[in-house]
């Protein structure tokens, strides 16, 4: 059974060599969400695949709460591959043939307590990759237009007066970046960062001492990102507080918060890192999950100066509820979990899908996939 | 005489090569500015040209009206090098000896009908280089703002509600910048978008069809802009209309104006342009001189959303007045000349006037003259 063979995961067990099936011969793919495939995907798809079948289903727009939805409703005993926001069957007796799940978003914390993936061997894969670009713009756009004072120029706008605020300008040059979590978005930021000028300290889970290990396969637009690993002028790793530490005490002028929610990294950020970050009164720009930061001593370094400001695309609670303080603490800018949209998502989504289907049909090892031992 | 031998000028006569003067005997250098030298400047100067006099002469923030402000009241009789915004010497008479002007602007539009300009041989050289990454900063960061909607999110955030827009974001990947002025700041807002995923077509005033031609030897920070010239995809020349349409018919999703203003460049892009630009909705970023875009014809342009929006940080008339019917147009940014201020301004200005004083030191000619032919 192939479903076996691809159980193989990062970082354990052997590497997955399976039997070509050049047809898809006995797949089923299934599309629960509410992304709709573009017109002749699937046609294109069975042209390569001639024994693959599909179906789409539309769902809502995910829930961010984890446990997915867990769908009974469907017709799950054929189905191999499960291309999906947040709706799982709810159980493995349900979808007996699932093999492969595709995850529409980069971060897979929703499925680390569901049953699919802490007691069977589903290779489930992220969209790594997709959201490199526009959630690098979105850092980017933050980062420089505070810096730049345009919020406060967008006010002096709408008086509709010239009036020059007299604080100069710390441009990035020489500035330096810190990426907390250097996987595609990370590497992405570092490369614009460096376009600018900018020294780029990257921070990893697991130590990158080699350059092989430095290297990233995840899904990237060509030409993007940072495949080789060679922007950094300084790796660090750890999980030990005093490792993170060391990478918080580097000379940060922003940190960019790019890690994985895990048990690890929650609350990864608080007062204690604040006092670290206080020395260069480093940016925070957070774009991976509102509770590696601990938002009661956020909005005390905000309000306190500690650091100059924050751009924040996610938040705990999340939403934000009306009236939370940390709507208005000092120099934060606040987006509604957005900066993943673009126009071009589906597009590169499916990109790394038909990728996967690709070496699925040519017995090669998935990628993009979700470590049973990392939880990313 | 020293004067003579360095009035060589880019592509009019011979290349200056003058007699070496290691220590600068004879040299006096004056700054008149609103730029105080920092400390320990001058003592670095004199120790590296013992011979070179320095003195230092406040002045208020240059105004930008043409011609200067006429120095009378100062003695230039052994000034020889002048560091200044727009505070120039009333006559030849009276500055005898002036040989190179360093302006601290990117822009010598003051100067082009200034006598000292137009009826003897002073070098001016621009700070050209000196703005390229805080300008671009300031590109990069209003049109990415724009692109993701920040400013809309800016207002929701003070609304203190969770609320997210509907429409998809457009990222930067496989857009087209067209760059009108392909010197220094265009060519770092190249490197940077070209990071983020774009394409780059060229617009320079003189055909640039060999890659000698396609370098610049301006000032720029280590690393940064592009002065081998290989980002763009295409270039573009010529002052006609028809080379100019041509230029922006080649699919821009951002115009980034960098050229400056000369004769040439006045009201170049005026009602027929933005007919052109509305095929792709082309969004305007003018961080070059606001008289290079006729208003009335920009207004109409935003309000009938023949373009999608504009940044703009000149306009015409500047300062905008209070009430004037830009302040409000249609996905307009505005802010008040400001995007070249930065922290490191001044380091950057004086490591230019410092590498021509070494050029002129050692006799050969200086770099970022302006050009009795073009104006720039």
């Amino acid at each position: 059974m192939v479903a076996d063979s691809i159980s193989a995961e990062r970082g354990y067990g052997p590497s997955a060599a399976t039997p070509p099936n050049k047809s898809l011969e006995g797949h089923k793919l299934l599309f629960l969400t509410h992304l709709a495939p573009p017109e002749g995907y699937f046609e294109r798809l069975h042209a390569k695949f001639p024994g693959l079948k599909t179906e789409y289903r539309e769902t809502p727009w995910p829930s961010r709460t984890p446990g997915g939805e867990g769908f009974t409703d469907h017709d799950w005993k054929d189905v191999t591959i499960l291309l999906t926001g947040n709706a799982f069957p709810s159980s493995r007796e349900i979808a007996p043939k699932l093999q492969y799940v595709q995850l529409q978003s980069a971060g897979a914390n929703m499925i680390l307590k569901h049953p699919l993936f802490t007691d069977t061997d589903v290779v489930f894969a992220t969209a790594n990759g997709v959201h490199g670009p526009q959630i690098t713009e979105w850092v980017i756009a933050t980062f420089l237009a505070f810096q730049h004072q345009i919020p406060t120029y967008l006010d002096i706008q709408r008086q509709g007066t010239w009036k020059r605020l007299n604080d100069e300008v710390e441009d990035a040059v020489g500035r330096r970046v810190g990426i907390l979590g250097y996987g595609s978005i990370g590497r992405q930021v570092a490369r614009v960062a460096k376009a600018l000028g900018s020294d780029i300290h990257a921070y990893t889970l697991h130590p990158k001492n080699t350059p092989e290990s430095r290297r990233d396969d995840a899904y990237a637009p060509p030409g993007l990102g940072d495949p080789e690993g060679v922007l950094p002028s300084k790796w660090f790793s750890g999980e030990t507080k005093e490792e993170i530490h060391e990478f918080l005490s580097s000379g940060l002028d922003l940190l960019v918060v790019s890690v994985p929610l895990t048990d690890k990294t929650h609350h990864l950020l608080s007062a204690p890192e604040f006092e670290i970050l206080k020395a260069k009164r480093t940016y925070i720009s957070n774009i991976a999950r509102g509770p590696i930061i601990n938002t009661d001593d956020l909005i005390e370094a905000l309000d306190k100066g500690l650091i100059r400001g924050a751009a924040l695309d996610v938040t705990d609670p999340e939403p934000l509820p009306d009236g939370h303080p940390l709507w208005k603490a000092k120099n934060v800018i606040i987006t509604p979990h957005i900066s993943g949209a673009s126009t071009a998502y589906t597009d590169r989504l499916l990109a790394i899908l038909e990728n996967n289907l690709t070496r699925l049909s040519e017995g090669k090892e998935l990628t993009n996939k979700v470590s049973r031992r990392d939880g990313y």
